[in-house]
């Protein structure tokens, strides 16, 4: 396949934002796929996850990869404002959701609509001007479609003045695949 | 803005399809913008439009460049397969639509959701494995809407072990800003 898939996209959207000298967050670092990819482009990583797995699995990657610029934070992404201090937010160049449950971690722990949408409500307004925002979201299960159905209502009411919102999705699917939401601060 | 506007977005997914060597078709002339990016990326294109207007535009954009491997065709797209030649058809990497009025031509006359879908109903089939066929689409006049949509649900309901099938577009926007479809053949 030519065209890029969901992720590949959002990874290309990504390069766009990342640059040395700028901060990047992980809201959900999983298993630490993108918060590797953003401890190789950007200064300093914060890293969120609800889920002790989840961290001690984005520990070990980072720590693989030789990489010690990467705050692992043991906390729901709702208190980003508090662990993050101001003067790295105000440096912040991307900040990253990968919705969902952990792959191959207990899948009745997801992030939720409220959650997530609680998250983009306490943080959008203190991110910088021009940093990116990359929301992957899979609606193929149950409460992740009721998720993408909140974060796409809340996104497309944003403020066309402080926002750019875009979406990039494939549409002749029948088993209701990932799409990716970007946001850039105006 | 870093983020990709949706016709940067559509001449960078088309960067991924053409090259030397292969043919490209321009649906949609219009003022030869696309007609020219196609012609500075392929070997061979045929581009069609249905007003004098437009054809005379582009060949005079065409000429200036010093481009010759242009084939200008002053007839509807509906008729690409009675114009291009099957051998060309087999070696095609990409199809452009920019569907719409001619820009400062005479906007009663526009491309219309009966001749765009028979035009893809006519071509998808004989189009080559791995052509990729870019539609944009402008839904903020009353014709343009109800051509995106039937575009849209045309798109939506193609066979996903025949096309990959992605839409682009912009969501937070009060003015239905023009979105671009991407199609590509499996």
């Amino acid at each position: 396949m030519k065209m890029p898939g969901v992720l590949p996209f959002g990874r290309l959207l990504l390069e766009k934002y990342l640059h040395k000298g700028a901060a990047a967050i992980d809201a959900t670092a999983g298993k630490g796929a993108d918060t590797l990819f953003l401890a190789e482009r950007a200064d300093l990583v914060y890293a969120f996850d609800i889920q002790k797995q989840a961290i001690d699995a984005t520990a070990q990657r980072i720590n693989q990869a030789g990489y010690t610029n990467v705050h692992l934070i043991h906390d729901s992404h709702e208190k980003i404002l508090e662990w993050v201090p101001q003067e790295v937010i105000n440096n912040t160049a991307a900040v990253v959701f990968n919705l969902g449950y952990l792959p191959s971690g207990d899948k009745s722990i997801t992030t939720t609509t409220s959650s997530t949408i609680q998250t983009l409500e306490n943080m959008l307004p203190s991110l910088p001007k021009e940093c990116g925002i990359l929301i992957t979201a899979y609606p193929g299960h149950t409460e992740g479609a009721r998720e993408q159905n909140a974060v796409d209502k809340y996104i497309s009411a944003l403020n066309q003045h402080s926002f750019h919102a875009a979406k990039y999705q494939f549409i002749n699917q029948i088993n209701h695949p990932p799409l990716v939401y970007a946001l850039e601060k105006r």
